[in-house]
């Protein structure tokens, strides 16, 4: 049995606020990820959030303002890290958007960066911790994320029909290999064969979905410095959506918000209650 | 005119937050705090927000979830400091709970620290930038604080009758001169004349209190470690309340709760209503 250790456990709003380490065997590091148990009995829906670049497992649970909803949703939550940790890899922490705390939630094939597979460990080692260690009913499960993390959000439910009830995502990167932090990021995990990189994208893979239909909940802040920057591009996703019927995309720019976890806190409620409904059946 | 500077801004639940930085006459240094401005129109009532050992301006207005409620409410938070900072005192930064970030909400008397002044900054100061930049009725104004900021909050309210329409704090320490905290903070910044600490300590100002009724809110976790390190003393509060019919105290112990800001997450709605309505006429 993998090592599997509580490091820290504080009550919140009825349930508990937890931080685990473990072993993980597809990264192979030491891990933490934070939950939240909601305090309502009984095998409950799970909600995966993904955070964005340079961030870890803190920051959502401690800044999103989200604990209340997800108490009275009876939501469990997981909030994973970024990106493995201190494996050794030379440059690995040079950058705040490549290597550590920026993995991009995809499996490298670079022989450099190998060890970074963020999707494998989010989609397989994750979902059977969680399994084994929590009362979760793993039929019922949804994602969501921010950043970077929406791109995750969007790549691992996309890449796994069936997997997750539902998906949403504020201020997604929408269409990596068409903006820098994706392209950096694309060419250093994955190298110069860019017909790839489409496999890791989320623009790419909502037009080509053949899965079960399932519905997508996207927050942009109209003053986004990043959507300025044409890091995001949520506007490809829209495209690539609107051609693709087994997709019900919901995109809302809100008004004068920018990127970070204030905007967030004004419009994290909303998404629980979203996918609660998507959970509920 | 004294320097004001605008540092960031952020949306969220149709306010703002934002971080300013100014010269403060009283400290003798540059002064950060942050703010919350609701979104409704108006002269708005304020609730002033005291941290605790090692925070800064930032732990409450990103941590507390409290701005929906505010923002709901109309109610206006700012959020100080707390502590001077680089000031170039010896020793300044050796300890975490004496010198920068451990101001103690008092005005220091000792040659040594003499410029540790955070009681008049907190009263005086602080209320006179709120009122001049933001549009808020000076008339109705609250305090509350977590930990060395529930003291705060006790000390600044009880030594100013009439100041604050309402008082409450989240684990105060309530008995300074009691306290392994309290009897190094202010045998550093007041000196060995242990009658002068008395003036700075919640259960000594509260059995003397002679100002107008108020009511006092305070929420304690059952769990919180430096409450079982004997750190917080409510119950000596509790003992000095009863002796005042001036003061009106609720003392509430959170059953499991700890010292954190998920503690502080779980219950920060109903202290924001406890002073909306204290504020509202």
């Amino acid at each position: 049995m993998a090592e599997f250790t509580e490091l820290s456990r504080s009550k919140s709003h009825g349930g508990s606020v937890v931080k685990y380490r473990h072993n993980s065997d597809v990264l192979g590091c030491a891990m933490q990820f934070s939950a939240f148990l909601p305090p309502a009995p009984g095998p409950r829906p799970v909600l995966f959030w993904l955070s964005g670049l340079t961030c870890t497992e803190d920051n959502f649970i401690q800044k999103a303002g989200a604990l209340k909803k997800a108490a009275e949703l009876g939501l469990l939550l997981v909030c994973p890290d970024t990106s493995p940790r201190g494996l050794g890899i030379e440059g690995e922490d040079e950058s705040w958007d490549f290597g550590t705390g920026a993995g991009f939630y995809l499996d490298a094939t670079a022989e450099k960066w190998k060890r970074y597979r963020m999707f494998s460990y989010i989609t397989k080692e994750l979902p059977e911790l969680v399994r084994t260690h929590f009362p979760v009913d793993p039929a019922r499960a949804s994602i969501s994320g921010h950043s970077m993390g929406g791109l995750g959000s969007l790549v691992c439910a996309l890449r796994n029909p069936g997997m997750f009830r539902s998906i949403s995502a504020f201020a997604p990167i929408s269409n990596p290999i068409q903006c820098p932090w994706g392209v950096k990021a694309f060419t250093g995990y994955l190298g110069d064969n860019k017909a790839a990189w489409k496999d890791w994208d989320p623009s790419e893979l909502a037009a080509k979905y053949e899965g079960p239909p399932i519905s997508i909940l996207v927050d942009q802040g109209s003053e986004d410095s990043f959507l300025h920057q044409k890091q995001l591009l949520p506007e490809a996703l829209e495209t690539a959506v609107a051609g693709n019927d087994r997709l019900n995309l919901q995109l809302r720019i809100q008004d004068g918000y920018d990127h970070s976890y204030f905007f967030i806190q004004t419009f994290i409620d909303g998404h629980l209650e979203f996918h609660a409904r998507a959970l509920s059946t």
